[in-house]
C-alpha cells in the first residue's frame, strides 16, 4: 500500500481509546441537550450541490468537497453533490423539507462531522465534529437563555474549568458606531479592529483605528478604545443609552445575563463586553462567546440570527443558537493522560478450545469484557504477556489441573496474586477483584 | 428552496425518534462487541481514491462516490478521494497504517455509514450504516466462534426472534464440486444455482443445474440436489468425507458449531447447510449466515477470509469477521409503533421570564427533560396544547397566584389531575408522577 497507506490529508483514524473518549464527550453533550428539550437531528453527509452553493461566501466556497456525478455522467467532470460544510445549511434545508412535521419551535442539536478542504495544519482538520444547538421559531429571550445555559452545562460536563461568557449585541455594536460617528463604510473595519482587544493592547488598537481603512480621527479612536475598555461599564452604557438602538441593545444583553444568572449561572461567569464582535455577519441580536484559561481562542459561541434561515433558503423564521468547539476542547484535553480501556478479564487458551470458549462465554454473560487468547503459542508465559498487553486486569487460567478439579485460577494482574476458585464462582470472584481497585 | 428542499436521492434525514431508535441499536451492539473484547474503530468518511480503486470489481466500481479535486484542480474534472464503500477496505488500510500500534490480533468493530450510488429503491439507500466485527491476525477457530457468538448476542439484543445460523465452508463447497465431478469452469455457476435452494424448489434447481452454463448431466444434477437437501446430513457428509478437502471442511464446520453451542448458543440455532454459498469470493474457510422469520433474506453473515487483507493492500494476515444487517433489521422494526420521547415536564411562560427560567433550571438540575414555552401567547390553554404536542408527561404551572404563594401547580397530563406543591418540592413531585406510570 506504501504511501497510500495513510488516511487522506487532514483526516484521522480514531483508534479505540481516542474514539471512546470522543464518544463519551459527544454522549455527555447530547444528554445535556436532551435535558433542555432539544431533539437530535442527523442529516446526510452530503447535500444536493444547489443547497450548498452560494451559502458560504467566496472564500469558503473553495473549501467545499464536491462529489463527481456518477456513471455515464462521470466523464463530464461535474459535481452534483457536496459534503456537509456545517450543520446550519442542512438545518435550514430540513425546515424547508419537513416543516409541519417538526415541533414548533424546533429545538435541535447536531453533533457530527463536517468537511472542509482547509489547508491541514496543527489542530485544523478536513473532517471534524461540530456540535450545534439551535432553536428555530421563537423570538423569546428565554430561547437565547436556554442556549447559553445548555452550552455552559456542556462546558462544565466536558470538564472545562473557569470559563466565562462575554455578551454583546449586534444592535449595541451598531449604536456604538453611531455614537462615535463612524461612517457605515468604515463600520465593519472598525468592529474587526475593536475585536482584537482581547489579544492586542488598547494603544495598538487605537492606533490601528486611526489609520488605514478605519481612518477614525485620533481623538475618536482614543476615546472609543478608552470607553470600551473601561472597567466601569457605566461609561459606555451611558453613551449607548443616548440612542434608541443602544438602549434596545443594552436591554437585550441585560435580559440575557439576568435570565441565565437567575437560572443559576454564577454572575462572575458572564458579563457584557462592549468590544466583543463575533466574526460572522448573520447575527441580528445578542451574541456571546466563552473563553477559558488554558484553552486558546473561544471554546463556544452563539447568538440570535433572525434572518439566517430565510437567507439559507428556509422559511422566514426567527432563530438563535450556539456551538461548542468540542474538537478544540478534546485536542487540549488529549494531552492529559487517559487510561486505556483494557479487558476486565483475559482467558488464556491452554486446554481444548471448547472449554476455553465455555469459560469465556460464562464471563461474558456476566457482562465482563472478556478476551480469549487467539494465538498459536501454548505457553502460559507468552499468553500472560498477551494479557498484560491487552491491559487485562484479571486473568482466568484454565489449565489441565484446573480442568480436572473443575476449578479456575484467577490471577490479579496488578498484584500478581493467584487464587484458585470453583469454575461456577469465577465471575463473582473476578467482579470482587475489579471492585477492589 | 423548492425541489432542492429534499435530501439527496437515496439519503434520509433522521429526525428525533428515528435517530434515538437507531442510536440505541448501535449503542447496544457496541456494548456487546466491547464485552467480547472488540475495540471500536472509526476511519474517515473518505479515503484516497487509490485506496478504493480496484478493490470492489467492475460493477461495484460504478457505485463509488468520488470527490472532485479542489481549488485550481477542480476544473480538471478529476477525483482524488472517494467516500467509504464499506468498512473492510478501510480496515485493511488501517492495518497497513498503524500496524504495530494495534493490539495483536486486532479485534475491531465498526458501526457507521458507508455510501454506494445504488439505484435508490425500497429499503436500499445510498447512505446506510454497516455494522462489522473482524479479527485480524488469528487462525484460531476460537476467533470464528467469537464472531458468531457476538453476532448472535447482537441479534438477540436487537430483539430479533427465532434466528438460525446456517454454516458451511469454502473447502466443503470445493469438495462438493469435486465429488460430483463438476468441472472448475462450471463450479461458480453451479454454486450460485445451488445457493437458490432457500428460495427455489429442488426440482427447479436440479433442472437449472442440468442446463445452460452449469450443464451437469441430469443424473448428477438430480443426485447433487437430492443429497444436499436430504434431512439426513449423513448422506452428504459421507460423500464429502471421501476427499481430504471435504473432511477438512466438515471438521471446521463441526468445530465452529461445537464451540458456539458449548458456549451457550442453543443447538437448534445453528446447523450445517451444505447448499449455503455466500456470494462473495473472498472467503477461505467457514462461512455462515443467519435468517429469521419475518425478516427477508439474511440478517447477518460472515466467515473466514485469510487472504483478503493482503488482497486489499494490507499485510498477509489471517482474518475472520461478520456483519449484522442492522439497517434491514431497523427497517422491519420501524413498522412497530415506537413511543416518541416527549418532555418529562413542560413549563408554560405565564409570569416574568426570569421566574420561568429559574423554575426550568431547577427541574433540569434534577435531570428532568424540561421544555419551556417559547411562543408569544400568554394563554394557558394555548400553552397546554403546546405541552401536549411535545408529549409532555407533566406540566409545571407557575401563574401569578402560585408566584405569590411560592407554589407551583403540577398537572399530570395523562389524568388531567392537578396538585399544588411548594416550589422547592416540585422536582420531587414530578419524579413521583413520572415513576407512577
Amino acid at each position: 500500500m506504501g504511501k497510500a497507506a495513510q488516511p487522506p490529508s487532514g483526516t484521522r483514524d480514531f483508534l479505540a481509546d481516542d474514539l471512546r473518549r470522543r464518544k463519551h464527550a459527544f454522549d455527555t453533550l447530547a444528554e445535556i441537550f436532551e435535558r433542555y428539550g432539544f431533539d437530535p437531528l442527523e442529516t446526510p453527509a452530503f447535500e444536493n450541490l444547489s443547497v450548498i452553493t452560494g451559502k458560504y461566501g467566496e472564500e469558503a466556497a473553495r473549501l467545499i468537497f464536491k462529489i463527481l456525478k456518477r456513471g455515464i455522467h462521470e466523464s463530464s467532470g461535474q459535481a452534483d453533490l457536496a459534503l456537509r460544510y456545517d450543520h446550519t445549511v442542512p438545518l435550514a434545508r430540513v425546515i424547508a423539507t419537513h416543516g409541519s412535521k417538526l415541533p414548533q419551535p424546533y429545538k435541535r442539536y447536531a453533533i457530527g462531522p463536517v468537511w472542509r478542504a482547509d489547508r491541514p495544519q496543527d489542530g485544523r482538520f478536513r473532517e471534524f465534529v461540530q456540535c450545534d444547538i439551535d432553536t428555530v421559531g421563537s423570538h423569546s429571550p428565554l430561547a437565547d437563555a436556554e442556549i447559553v445555559l445548555a452550552l455552559a452545562d456542556g462546558l462544565d460536563a466536558l470538564g472545562v474549568e473557569g470559563f466565562t461568557f462575554n455578551v454583546n449585541s449586534r444592535r449595541a455594536l451598531h449604536a456604538l458606531l453611531d455614537v462615535y460617528g463612524v461612517t457605515p463604510q468604515a463600520g465593519t473595519t472598525v468592529l474587526a479592529i475593536l475585536d482584537k482587544l482581547d489579544k492586542v493592547s488598547p494603544d495598538a488598537v487605537a492606533k490601528e483605528l486611526a489609520t488605514g481603512a478605519a481612518g477614525l480621527p485620533t481623538e475618536t479612536a482614543d476615546s472609543l478604545v478608552t470607553d470600551v475598555t473601561a472597567d466601569d461599564r457605566d461609561v459606555i452604557r451611558e453613551r449607548l443609552s443616548s440612542t434608541e438602538g443602544g438602549t434596545a441593545g443594552l436591554a437585550e444583553i441585560d435580559t440575557l445575563i439576568q435570565l441565565v444568572t437567575d437560572a443559576g449561572l454564577p454572575a462572575d461567569r458572564i458579563a457584557y463586553n462592549p468590544s466583543m464582535v463575533r466574526g460572522l455577519d448573520y447575527y441580528t441580536g445578542v451574541i456571546y462567546e466563552a473563553t477559558a484559561p488554558s484553552y486558546p481562542g473561544s471554546i463556544c459561541a452563539g447568538g440570535r440570527y433572525d434572518k439566517l434561515v430565510a437567507t439559507l433558503g428556509g422559511p422566514d423564521m426567527p432563530a438563535c443558537g450556539g456551538s461548542i468547539g468540542v474538537e478544540r476542547i478534546l485536542a487540549i484535553q488529549s494531552h492529559e493522560t487517559a487510561t486505556p480501556r483494557g479487558l476486565d478479564v483475559a482467558v488464556p487458551a491452554l486446554v481444548d478450545e471448547a472449554s476455553v470458549a465455555t469459560l469465556a462465554a460464562q464471563l461474558r454473560r456476566e457482562g465482563l469484557r472478556t478476551g480469549v487468547f487467539l494465538g498459536t503459542s501454548k505457553k502460559l508465559a507468552r499468553q500472560l504477556k498477551w494479557a498484560a498487553d491487552q491491559h487485562a486486569r484479571v486473568v482466568a487460567i484454565l489449565g489441565p489441573d484446573e480442568m480436572a478439579a473443575g476449578n479456575v485460577t484467577v490471577r490479579n494482574m496488578t498484584t500478581g496474586e493467584q487464587t484458585t476458585v470453583a469454575q461456577a464462582a469465577v465471575a463473582d470472584h473476578v467482579r470482587r477483584l475489579l471492585a477492589d481497585r
